[in-house]
C-alpha cells in the first residue's frame, strides 16, 4: 500500500467511524479532519466535498458488506441450499453486533439522503441496494426458479431484513425474538426454497 | 376549534409539509415560521424547541396513520379475515401516493434520529412503532394464535412493509412488482392466516 492510499484509507476509516456513531449529520469536513488527525486541506484533497467523501466511503462499506457475505456463502458452498443462502443473508444483515449496528445506522442515514435530496451519497445507496439484489437474485435463480421470480424473492428477503433491522435498532424486537421470527419465516418459505 | 388550537394546527401542518419535502434537516424554527407564515416567536410559543415541535407533529401523524388504517379495517369488519387485515396493512403502509410517500420520508428521518441520537422525536417514533405493533397484534390474535405468535407475525408484517417502502422509495422496486411480491407473500402466509 502506498503512503497515499494508506492516507486515503485512514480518512475513509474516520468517515466510517463518524457515520457509525452519529449518522450523516456527524460528518463534516472538519470533524473528519479531527477524527483522522490530519489537516482540513488533506481531507479536502481526498474528497473535495462532503458528498464525495460520503459516496466513496459508502461504496467501500457496501463492497465490504457484500464481500463478507459472499465469503460466508463460499465457505458453505458444498451444502449451500437456497435456504442456507437466505439464512446467511439474514445473519449478515441483522444489526446484532457493533459493526453491523454501525452499518445499519449508516444505511438509514443514507436512505434519508436518498429519498429526500438524492445526491452522491443517495446514489451510492441505490447502487448498493441494486448490487445486493443482483447478487442475491443470481444465487436464488435455478432451473425451477426464473430470474423474475428469484428477483422478487431477493427483494422480499432484503425488505424484511431491512425492516427487522429497524425494529431491532429501535428496541422493539429483541435478538432472540428476531431469530424466532426468521425461523418461522424460513419454514414458511421452505417448500419454495427446495426448488 | 379555538383560535389557539387552530394556530397550533397550522404550525404542525407546516412542520409536516417541511418534513415530507426535506426530512428532519429541513425543519428549523425559522423554516417553520416562514412555511406557516407566522412569527418566530409564535412558533417558539407552541413548541419551545425543534425536538418538541417534531415530537408533537409525529404523534399527530402517527395517530392519523393508525386511524386511517383502523377506519379501513372497520369498513371491512364483516369480512375481515386475518389475510384482509394484513393485506390492508400493506396497502396503507406502502408509499404509493404523495401522502404516504411523505409519511415514509418522515418515518425514515425520525428513524435516523431514533437510532443515532435518541431524543423527543426518536422516542415518538418508537412509541409509534409500539402502538402499531400492539394494534396489529390484537387484530391477529385468536383462539388458535397466541399473543406471542400474533406479535411475531405483526412484527414480520411491519418489518416487511417498512423494508418494501424503502425499496419503493429508492426506485429499486416498482409498485406493480411490490404488489406481486405481497401477493406471493400472502399466499405463503395463507394457511397460517386461516387460523
Amino acid at each position: 500500500m502506498t503512503a497515499e492510499s494508506e492516507r486515503r484509507t485512514e480518512i475513509m476509516d474516520a468517515v466510517e467511524r463518524l457515520l457509525a456513531r452519529g449518522g450523516v449529520n456527524a460528518v463534516t469536513m472538519r470533524a473528519v479532519a479531527a477524527e483522522a488527525d490530519v489537516s482540513l486541506r488533506l481531507v479536502q484533497y481526498y474528497g473535495s466535498t462532503k458528498d464525495q467523501l460520503l459516496g466513496a466511503t459508502l461504496d467501500r462499506l457496501a463492497d465490504k458488506s457484500v464481500e463478507r457475505w459472499q465469503a460466508r456463502t463460499r465457505r458453505q458452498r458444498e451444502c449451500a441450499s437456497p435456504r442456507d443462502i437466505v439464512e446467511s443473508f439474514f445473519d449478515e444483515a441483522l444489526p446484532t453486533d457493533r459493526e453491523s449496528r454501525g452499518f445499519h445506522r449508516v444505511g438509514v442515514s443514507l436512505e434519508g439522503l436518498a429519498i429526500t435530496d438524492p445526491d452522491v451519497a443517495g446514489r451510492a445507496y441505490q447502487k448498493h441496494l441494486k448490487e445486493l439484489a443482483d447478487h442475491l437474485t443470481g444465487l436464488l435463480q435455478s432451473d425451477d426458479r426464473s430470474a423474475p421470480a428469484a428477483r422478487l424473492l431477493a427483494w422480499e428477503v432484503m425488505g424484511l431484513a431491512h425492516g427487522l433491522g429497524t425494529l431491532l435498532m429501535t428496541g422493539q424486537l429483541s435478538e432472540p425474538e428476531a431469530r424466532t421470527l426468521i425461523t418461522n419465516y424460513l419454514e414458511r418459505l421452505g417448500p419454495q426454497l427446495c426448488l
